[in-house]
Order: structure tokens, then sequence, then C-alpha cells
């Protein structure tokens, strides 16, 4: 199994990185292969405009996934966004750790969506969902969060659970570009734990990460079922329950 | 009224780029101050860490909330931040203008929220929600995405609302800090419209920007029934229908 890694944490010594750091030496041991982009470590920049190419389409008006499409034509992106595109298309399992930042991904790593995910090269012409580009590949969000289960549920203030607030994540970016999406893992309030606790998430997340490749992944939809990215009428609508999950 | 436009968008000729020109022009005309940070053009860094402080509370491990807390207390945050701090202090009204990408702010904007909202300055000590800093002031998202209104619908693949999808960014960001959540504005797929639809989408737009004062606001959470951030067993339960709306 070829594991790739996006962190984004500014703190090596931070839960997150303990938790790239099991997640290395667990899978290694099991004899799969890992790579991890550090991006704080790497000096990411996330910004998406002309940057990202090394090409030009339109030099008067920039209208970026038109730039997108013509550099992926091309081999018009610059050689730090190829290297990340290069890993992406490498790997079997795709885990993006990250602590909970106003509830989404931290600026770093949503840029390094923003700008790695290009249309021509991780979608474009129809291909999404079931007929992604990434489609047989897996993904799963390793997150931390401040606060205490209760808080992220119906009865805390932010009224529901991380796995909710993902959503546009999981269903937005991941299942959109192909990814199977696995159930997230989630550890709530790391910076509170003892060290008995902090070691036994570690060991969770150890046993979470070497059931990857059969682990369920989360419904998504099925193109087919679709005419103009609109359900045709016959068909059932795709989330008219709680997330199924299915092997 | 003093309105405070973030604007995320690399393109100036794009139409996020015309609805903030309409913005201000409109605003501005009708006796409002408008104030304006083209975060492109002002070349903002979104990478939040030690880069945000000119204060050091540890300086051998980076504990980011905390560094903030003490930055608060110190007025320790780099001039840039402090400047868009100021601004958010100045305002009546928040107006965030970007395009949905990957169902969610650009990384600019949202290492704009990740740098600016910090801890001791947008939040902390209780203060969230209606207790929360910025009570008292209104915010709005004013959003272009690129498909059409049946995509992102419960029949579409992206199978919610564009408001559903800017639901984290609502609540977890904009009513958590206090700010009365206006209803976003969304204009879908501006590039596909004819010249008289793009007039016509402005114009509604400004009409739109005329009533921020006086516009329903989103309803939040009272944090006087909770209690460590979870509902009191009395209290019904906030989130059972669909968003309400109030004066």
């Amino acid at each position: 199994m070829r594991i790739f890694i996006v962190h984004a944490h500014p703190e090596p010594t931070s839960f997150n990185g303990a938790m790239t750091r099991t997640a290395v030496s667990t899978l290694t041991s099991a004899g799969h292969d890992v790579v991890v982009s550090d991006l704080y470590a790497m000096g990411f920049d996330p910004v998406s405009d002309r940057r990202n190419f090394v090409t030009v389409k339109d030099s008067l008006v920039l209208k970026q996934q038109a730039e997108e499409a013509f550099a992926s034509e091309r081999n018009g992106f610059v050689p730090e966004l190829q290297a990340e595109m290069d890993k992406v298309a490498w790997c079997d399992t795709l885990v993006l750790q990250f602590p909970l930042w106003w509830m989404g991904l931290p600026a770093i790593l949503k840029g390094w969506i923003d700008r790695i995910f290009a249309a021509g090269r991780a979608y474009g012409g129809g291909r999404m969902f079931d007929r992604g580009v990434f489609v047989g590949k897996r993904a799963m969000c390793s997150v931390t969060v401040g606060g205490h289960e209760a808080v992220y549920s119906e009865h805390g203030v932010y009224g529901r659970s991380v796995s909710s607030m993902l959503l546009p994540i999981h269903h937005g970016i991941l299942a959109f570009t192909g990814f199977g999406v696995l159930e997230p893992f989630v550890v709530h309030a790391p910076a509170r734990m003892s060290p008995e606790e902090r070691q036994a998430s570690l060991a969770e997340y150890g046993e979470r990460l070497l059931s990857l490749e059969v682990a369920p992944t989360m419904s998504s939809l099925r193109m087919a079922d679709y005419e103009g990215l609109v359900l045709k009428s016959a068909s059932p609508l795709p989330f008219s329950g709680p997330p199924a999950l299915r092997r």
C-alpha cells in the first residue's frame, strides 16, 4: 500500500506531529510505502493564481480554471505543484492530517487543494464521483479538534458532529474527485490528555491506519443516475438518510 | 453604516471584481463608509504561525492559541494583522466576497480568518455567539459559484444548497464570534451570463447591500441555554429545523 500524508501543522511537537510520526512508523513497519508532505516545513505557498503556472493561455484576463486546463495539457505547472500532483497520482491512499481551524482546513492545506486539484488534472470533462480521476484511491481526514465530543453534537454549541462539519471536504473535494472517502479519525482535545491517554489515542490511530485498505468508505454518487449534474427523476435521492457505509 | 469588504479574487475584471466595485459605488453613493481589503492585491499571506506575532510567549513550543492570547494582551500582532483587526473593529457590517472554491473559502481568505480572528481578540473567555466579541455587527457572504442552482440542490451532484455548504462558515466562524449572519448573496455561473444578465445581477446585489442594516439575520444560539458548551436539558434544540430568520 502506498500512503501519501499531507501534514498541516506548524509545530512538530504537536499532537498532529505525533500522529504523523506514528503513521510513518506504523505503516513502514507493516511494509507499506509512505510519503509525507509537511506543508509548514516545506514553506508551501497556499495562494492560487498565475504563480501556479509556467504556461500562459491568456495574459490579459486570468481565468484560473482555463489556465489550469491549459497547463494540464502542456505540463505547465510550476515544479512544486507538479511534485505534489505526482505524489497524489502515486498513492493508493491520501491522508489529510490537520487541526480543525474554524471548522475547516488550515489555509495552508486549503490552498494545497486549491492549487493541486487543478482542472484537467483532478477533474474536468465529466470526470467526477464514480467517474472521477482518483477512482480506486482512498482518502481519510485525520483531525484534531479543541473541544470535547459533546460540544460537537446536536446538543453542543457547534450543533453537529465533526464528521458533518467535514462534509464539504468529504463530498465536495474528495468524493467529487473520485476518492473512496473513509470515516475521519477524530481526536478530541489532545492538549488536555494525560500522557497515557495520548499514547492510547496514538495506538488507536496506528490500528486505524492498518485497516485503510479494507475499511468501509462512505456512499458516493453514481453519475449514471444524473443528467446535466441533476438527478434523473426516477432515481432515489442519495442523501435521504445518514451517510451509509459500504465495503 | 460602516462596511468592510474582504475581497478574495485574483482577477480584477472578474465578476467578483465587478461585485465589489458595485458595492463600493452603491454604498458610497448612499452615504455609507466603505473599506475594502483586496487580499490578492495586498499580497496577503494566509499562513498562520509565529509570523503573526512580534511577541513570543514560548520560544520552544508553538501553541498558536496561547501565543495569540499573549499577543492580544501586549499589542503583539504584526502590523498587517493589526490593521485588519482594526478594520473589523471599525465596521458595522463585514462582507466576505469570494468565489466558492472546493465548497469553501479560497485559501487566501481562509487564512485571513485563521490569522485575524485570533484568540483574545475574536473569542476567548466564554465570549461566543450572543456573548461574542462582535455582537452588534452583521456579516454576509457574497459568493459566486460555477454551477447552476439545480446542481446545488438535494437533486444535484453537490446534494445541498450553497447556503448549506456555507454552514461551517456561517455558524462556526461568523455566528460563533457574535456576528448577526445575513443570508448569503449567491450568484450562479456568472461566466455564462449575457451582459444584460450580469448587469441585472449586479443591480440586484446593489439593492441587497442597501438593505444590510434591516435584513433579517439567521437564528443563533443563546449561551444562557448552555452549560459547559452543551445544551441544558430543559432547553429546546436550536437546530431542529431549517435555519430560521429573525429581525
